[in-house]
This record gives structure tokens, sequence and C-alpha cells, in this order.
């Protein structure tokens, strides 16, 4: 079926009789949402990865390898129905399908290059299998001017087709936020960029019917992968605002939060938090495909590259913050037992790509540290190279330190007053995620340190359980001039 | 009176009746607003300046040296009613004073470092009259530790008096907008930070009675400092940011601002537009307490730093874009007469502090052209060492290149047709600010650039004016891969 030459009414209508076959290739965290919202929407579709595990997991209508809300009861709807079918068979997936969904990863490597390997290997399967008339839509976050200059002429090259004429190809970013990714899907706009007006036209519509949100039309699909580099670069270099604040206050004796609480009651303000590092799988790595692109044009974006810096040294702060609470109470890491609570990435979320609290877990037990790892997420499973321990008391018995890696909703509420007995006193907490009150810890007497809170708190003095009323040194912290 | 005695409500009271005492030092741009609002409100208000002609100015009821929308009637109307006068005897004025405000300038000196000589200067005049039981309140934009380690020392040393004890000691910076002050004063919410929190109790009390907004209680007055170079450094860092997207979009052939537009339908992004740099009175200026702050304690505050550097080189940027507009049109800048439309630091407010224009205008005089100014509020007048034009048709004359500096509302529909006729053909057209549509200059057959817009327009093919429809080589520039 030739998709370009039919209006979208028509598009509109084939799509939700299921006249539209789509291949989603890579059923990762964002491709499987993606194809099973197309599934939902009404779409024949084809989801193919090359790992047999995923691939009969997703045919069982089990999304277990993938903790994302709402994802599973929709998954075995549309696995029941016969809607989608997962496979290894890439190719014949290509071959079956009107349109084709590139959702495969696009990490950095070693060097902070991207790696568009994925991408590559994609684009060269897709090439030899599509038929013509095919529409190829890379969803993967890349670089401006990569859907152009890599994926358009490998597809030429290996299928002897020629683009714009014999098959279309546009670029329509993913937007969602893991945790919130179905609702995304369903609320925020898409933006689509493509070969020739009609290509997006014609990708927005079906967009649009399958997700029903808004699609912005781009003038072309470099400009539709800047539009995703851009907001998610906004975040890092915001982020990385925070923590410079954070660490120069802390030197000042400043509250950074209480500073950024306060700035938000301005109309032109967005408050943004510090914390101990950035992980996950965009924002760590999608600055370097911008930077890429720059550099190739003699253009070195000083301020992106700058921030992912102070973002990348934070964990090494918070070893820093470590190492002080410790000392306030007479301890080393050196033979200290820390015990982390969460290690994700992100609250909430099973999660643990390329997140900062690997790199504070690694340099302690460098340092000498034991260290015990306790996240809801991951409870009783082993997690980075430690076991996690079943609960919060198991991690936090004997510890010297307490560490809170993540700002799970179940460590909002902590129970500060038995931390305090289980630990070996005296102790310390430091908190990276801004999770806890100061005072409260001061006042069950363990010794405190938090990213972006003032660190002159003068001589720690340890003060009895349940004394009524705030210590006397702690009054003495607010003002220390 | 000792105002710190008073509870809340008395001092409510005592300030609607006009029982309380308030000196504003420096009638500038914050001050004589402040004082202003302040006699309105029902205080006495005495405001300070070293200058003569402003004090004989603000007693006639009359701010004709400050164009600020709703002032000239309020202090009409304040100073009428006796409940302002303003005095060049500021010793005399503190002595009268229950709550002495310091609204003085705090610019940054040659070596951008902080110049705080008109607060230690004003701060030796307090210290010397001020009677007992005076609250000083430091509303100038200072750098965190500046009011407690410099204005608190001077005050006691002169007064021989101490503070907590025998005098008050507050910041409370001001957030409001050249061109819209009085509306800011009345809305945004004060922060306040004090030696002792009964004194930030009572000068929350009496904002809030003066002004009718939230006042929030900081810590101290080096966290309500730290809030107002917070919000202004978020603005300063995020145009930074706006700005290196744009150069590097240039580069890439993509149209920021398009960019810019699509990514703000996503929830957490804040959009930011490029220009040619960043004016007034803050935002220039504020970086550098901070970093001076930072400094002391070994913290360099890398991001703001490197923001302030991309915000610096923007007027040269587009002196850049001149040259390449005038050399798609085989003209050099050097003998070139260039129209600039907007002096201003921001649109619709007569205030040239630090705009970025000047720095692009004497950057083509020196390479040898001939710059002409127009600017809607300085008609007529002398701006920046230049003679402006009394309209816009003087200006752009037999202009070979149009610069639009400032993006004034009279400027968001500019009569392009006209232009083209009164240029000297061919001529270009260099957009600082994002005014004009780029298409529409290209249609009155002038060479175009922008800052943040694709740079790569292929080249100039100068179109018969008033052709019907998008001339050829336009399409081609959207797609010039």
């Amino acid at each position: 079926m030739r998709l370009h030459s039919l209006s979208p009414d028509v598009i509109e209508g084939l799509f939700i009789e299921g006249g539209i076959s789509i291949c989603v290739i890579g059923l990762g965290r964002i491709g499987l949402p993606t194809a099973v919202m197309f599934a939902n929407g009404g779409a024949r579709v084809y989801g193919a990865d090359i790992n047999d595990e995923v691939v009969r997991s997703v045919n069982e209508g089990n999304s277990k390898f993938m903790d994302e809300p709402g994802l599973n009861e929709m998954l075995s709807k549309v696995s029941q129905s016969g809607k989608l079918t997962a496979t290894t068979d890439c190719a014949g997936a290509v071959a079956s399908s009107d349109l084709i969904l590139i959702c495969v990863p696009t990490p950095v490597g070693a060097t902070r290059s991207p790696d568009y390997s994925f991408i590559d290997a994609a684009a060269r399967v897709v090439g030899r299998s599509m038929k013509k008339g095919s529409i190829i839509v890379v969803e993967s976050t890349v670089g401006p001017g990569t859907v152009e200059n890599l994926v358009g002429p490998v597809l030429e090259s290996e299928s002897g087709m020629k683009r714009t004429v014999d098959f279309g190809l546009a670029a329509c970013p993913e937007r969602s936020d893991p945790g919130t990714i179905l609702r995304n899907m369903g609320t925020v706009p898409r933006v689509v960029g493509a070969d020739t007006e009609g290509c997006a036209e014609l990708v927005a519509t079906i967009y649009e019917t399958a997700f029903g949100v808004k699609v912005i039309r781009m003038s072309d699909a470099k400009s539709a992968n800047a539009v995703k580099l851009t907001e998610n670069l906004f975040r890092d270099v915001n982020i990385a605002l925070a923590n410079e604040f954070a660490l120069l206050y802390e030197g000042l004796n400043i509250d950074s939060i209480e500073i950024i609480n306060a700035c938000a009651s301005k109309w032109n303000f967005m408050p943004h938090y510090p914390g101990g590092g950035v992980g996950g799988p965009c924002l760590p790595s999608n600055s370097y495909y911008l930077i890429a692109e720059g550099m190739k044009e003699g253009n070195i974006p000083y301020l992106i590259r700058m921030a992912r810096e102070i973002n990348d040294r934070m964990p090494e702060h918070v070893v820093e913050l470590i190492g002080d609470a410790l000392n306030d109470v007479g301890k080393t890491i050196r033979n200290s037992k820390v015990a982390v609570l969460g290690v994700t990435y992100k609250p909430n979320v099973k999660d643990v790509q390329l997140t900062p609290v690997k790199r504070v877990c690694d340099r302690l037990v460098e340092m000498g540290a034991r260290v015990d790892v306790y996240d809801p997420m991951y409870q009783g499973e082993d997690v980075m190279g430690f076991s996690g321990r079943a609960n919060l008391m198991e991690a936090v018995s004997d510890a010297d330190c307490v560490l809170i890696g993540t700002a799970h909703k179940e460590f909002k509420d902590l129970d500060l007053m038995s931390i305090s007995r289980w630990v070996k006193t005296p102790a310390a907490l430091v908190d990276s995620r801004n999770v806890v009150d100061p005072m409260s810890v001061a006042r069950v007497g363990m010794a405190y340190r938090g990213v972006g809170r003032p660190a002159k708190t003068g001589p720690f003095v340890p003060v009895e359980l349940e004394t009524s009323g705030t210590p006397v040194w702690l009054d003495a912290a607010r003002h220390p001039d």
C-alpha cells in the first residue's frame, strides 16, 4: 500500500480498522509501550527484538522485564486480541509493514561519542526488507542530521530505492519519562519532521489517531530531533545550575532548598533541585549527541559540556559528604559500614541505568567501606553487584552511615528514631536527595550532611535521645557567622 | 520609637496612620517607586538622593527622569499630600526615620568585581545619623554575606551601637522588572531575612501592609540576598543556553525559534529566547556578586561564569551577522550605512544601561560603518553618543543594512515593503531580536540574517519586488541539506 497517496481521513479510517501494519524495532523501555499503544489504537503491530526472552515474554502478554504503570494490563489485552505479535525475525516484520518505527537504544561510547551502531544495524535490516511505499520513522533520540545523513543513505544503499520517491523517512522522537510513559504518550504533543511535507503530514495523522495527541509539524527531521535534545538539555543544564548553587551555598552556609523554594514565588523562575547526580538512559547521554554535531561545524557548546561535567562530579561530592559526616562522629570511610537506601536513578522506577548511586557505592568500596544496599524496587534481588537487602532494618543495622541515594516515596516518612537505634552510634546520615529534614536527623542524635545544605554546622555534639526541644548546637548552626 | 517592641497589629495600625517614618536612600529606578509605594500606603517618607535635580523633580511631583508606567500619577499624589519629601540631606532624613531603606546602585567595576562603594557610603551616613531602635533594610542587590559582613560592621563602628540590641538589620531585595515595577511591587512576594527573627517579622509586617503582598521569611539576610541572585542567574544562564543553542543551530541550519516553540509544549520546559546580548542594571552584573563570594570560599561557579561569557559575546555575533548579510549583497561593513532600530536593553523601556546594542554600534563605527539610530523611546534625543532620528524613515533612508536591536512593540509590525524602498538596494536586514518573519524580509528583496536562524540560506538571489508567491530560493533554503 502506498500510504502517501491517501488523504488524512482515509488514513485515519484505515488505521482504526487495522488496515495499517506497523513494525516496531526494539522492544525496550520506549519501543514496547509504543508498540502496545499503536496496537491498542487499532493497528496490526509487529514488535521486533533481538532478545528471545523479551519476545517470548511479550507474546505471553507479560512485560515482567519492565516496570511501567499500566503497561502489563494493556500488553496482555493487545497480545490476546492478536493485535501485537513479537518476533526475532525483524526482516519478516519489516516486509509485512507499512510503517516502520526504529526504537533502538542510542548509547554513548567510552569516549563519550554517540554510538549509533544499533541505529545503523536497524537501518540495514529495514533497507534490505522494506517494500516500496514504506515509511520509516526514527523514534530513537539522535543528533540532528543523523536521520538525514546516516539512516537515509543506509536505507537507500541497502534497498536500491530512492527516498521521497520510493519510501518516506521521518523523525518522531519519543518525549516520555520512565514511570509515566503511557500517560505521557497519551498527553504530551509529539513533534514530527520528514523529508517532505506530505510524509510529515501522514506520520502526524497516524500518531494523532493512535495516541490522541497533538502533533507539531517541524520543518524537517533534524528539527524534530533538535527539539528532543533541546528540552532534555534544558533539564540537564538546569540541574547542573542547581548543583552549582548547592556547592556554592554549602560553602556559604546557606540552605539551597530554602532558596529555591523562595525563588519559585517569582513568575519567571522554574525550580530544579540539586542532588547526587543525574542518571538514566537520556540526560547523561543526550548532550554528547549535540556536542558531536556541533563539533563537526567547529562549534563547541561549552555550557552544555560544563553542565555535564558538573552533574558527573556530584557522586564524588556525595562521597565527600559521607567522609565529612563520618569525620564528625570520629570515624573514617575505611572500615565503616554504609547503608545505601535507594539505588535507582529515579524515584519509584525500577531502573539503574547509569545511576549515579553506583558510582558512590563503587567509590566507597574502593575506599574500604562495607556497603549494604536497600531499595524497595529490588528487595532481595541482586542489583549493581550488591545483594539488595529484604528490608530497611537489615541494611541499616550496625551501619556507621546511612546514605539516602534515591527519593523513593517509601523514604518520605523515614522512621528516623528507629534508624537511630539500629545504627552503630555515633552514626551519620547523608541525604543526597533532600528527602529528610536536617533538624529531625540532628534530633535523633545523628550527624547530618545533605547536598546543598549548610556545611558549617559547627562541631558535632551528640545529644541525648528523646530530649525535648531543639538542641542548643542546632540553634547556633542556623546563624553561625 | 522602638519598633521591635511592638506587635504586628500595632505596627500595621501605626503604619496606616502615618505613625512610621521611612527614609529611602537612593531615588533611582527602584528607590523612587519604593518611596512612592510606601508613601501611598500611609507612611511618612523621606527620599534622600545626592542628585539635586532628582530631588527637585521628585518634590515637584514629577519623575521626568524615569519612565515607569503609573509612577508619575502616584508620585504627584503623594508629593502633593506631603507624604513624600525628597532631600539631599540624607543624614537629616535618617535621623527622622524609624525604618531606613538602602536602595543605592551596586554596579560591577572594570575588573568585574562588585563595587559596593555606594552601599558603604550609605551605611556610613546611616551609622552616623540613625537613632536607637532604627531598622535598616538593604534593598540593593548584593552578594550573600554583604549585609552581615559589610553593612553591619560599618553601621556598628559609625554609630557605636550594637546590632540586634540597638538597631535591626535586614535584607529585602527588590524583585521588580523595569517597565512593570509598580505592578510587580504590588504582586510579587518579597523575601526578608534579618539578624533576628523578630526583626524579620517586623520588616515583613511593614512590607505586607505597605504593598499588600506575601512576604517570605528567610533564615537570615544572606539567604534573602541569595534568592535574588539565584532567580536572576537562572534567567542569565537560561538566556545563555538559548544563545548557545542559537549558535549551534545556525551552523546546523536549524531554526532555534521553531525548536524552542515546539519544546514549550513539554510540561517541564520553560522557553527562553536567543538574542543579541543581555543588558540592564541586573543580569550583566549579578553573576559577579555571587562569583566573588564563591571565590572567597575557593569555589568557582563555572557554569554561571561561562553563561556570562556567552551572553557577553552576543553583540560580537550580531556584528558577524551584519558582515555576513552585507557580504550576501556584495557590500562591506566599511562604508556601509547601518540603520539601528532600537537601542534600549529591554523593549518599551527607556533605559540604555549596559545595553548590548551600544557594543554593536561602537564596533560597527570602529569597522568604518556609518550608524544611524532610531529608537521610539529616544525620538530626536541624543542617546549613547548618537543623535536619535525622529522617525524610522529618516534612519532607514539609504541604509545598506537595517539592524533590529530591540523588540519594541512599534517594530512588531514593521512595514518591510516601505523599508525595502527607502534602503539603498541591494540591502540587508539583520534581526537580533527575532521580531520579523525571515520569509517576509526575503519577499521584499532584502538579504536576511537573524540570531539563531538558519545561516546557510544558499546564495542570495535578489527577487523582484511585489512578485506573488514565495521565491524559489526560499523553498530551497528550507531543506538545503
